[in-house]
């Protein structure tokens, strides 16, 4: 069966987000005082070939943990769905 | 009222995704063999002032397409929850 995930990386809460911070300024000037806090992480999307939900949700945190995120600097969250 | 924003900006289907398919390898090379075609973009989470959902969706939108996203290159798509 495959199935798609979606991932989430972001910069942990405790950590200052130096892009994020660049970009709330940048909105601010460009008119959009209203926004604030913006913090920038990663999506990524892929597939995996696995027996269960179960099976494709381990492959999944293996692959965040193993190389996707920076568990120092970074958190992750992540969905699975079956697709075929 | 405050109001959460939840981004996600990919690289569009059609276009490849050099930094993906290098991950894709890298896992594999991991072991991770049943995991294919990754695709990476951004994350973004955000908070915007707005006197209900509707601008505060608005807000967003001029947000992603004035700055945060590369329309050539990549579509978006959020999810506005209100926080307080």
């Amino acid at each position: 069966m495959k199935f798609k995930a979606q991932i989430d990386i972001m910069p942990m809460e405790e950590l200052l987000d130096p892009q994020g911070k660049v970009v709330t300024q940048s909105l601010h000037k460009l008119g959009l005082g209203d926004i604030d806090n913006v913090r920038i992480g990663k999506h990524i999307n892929l597939f995996v070939d696995a027996s269960d939900e179960s099976q494709a949700h381990k492959a999944v945190d293996e692959a965040c943990t193993k190389l996707l995120a920076n568990l120092i600097m970074e958190s992750y969250s992540f969905s699975v769905e079956q697709v075929s």
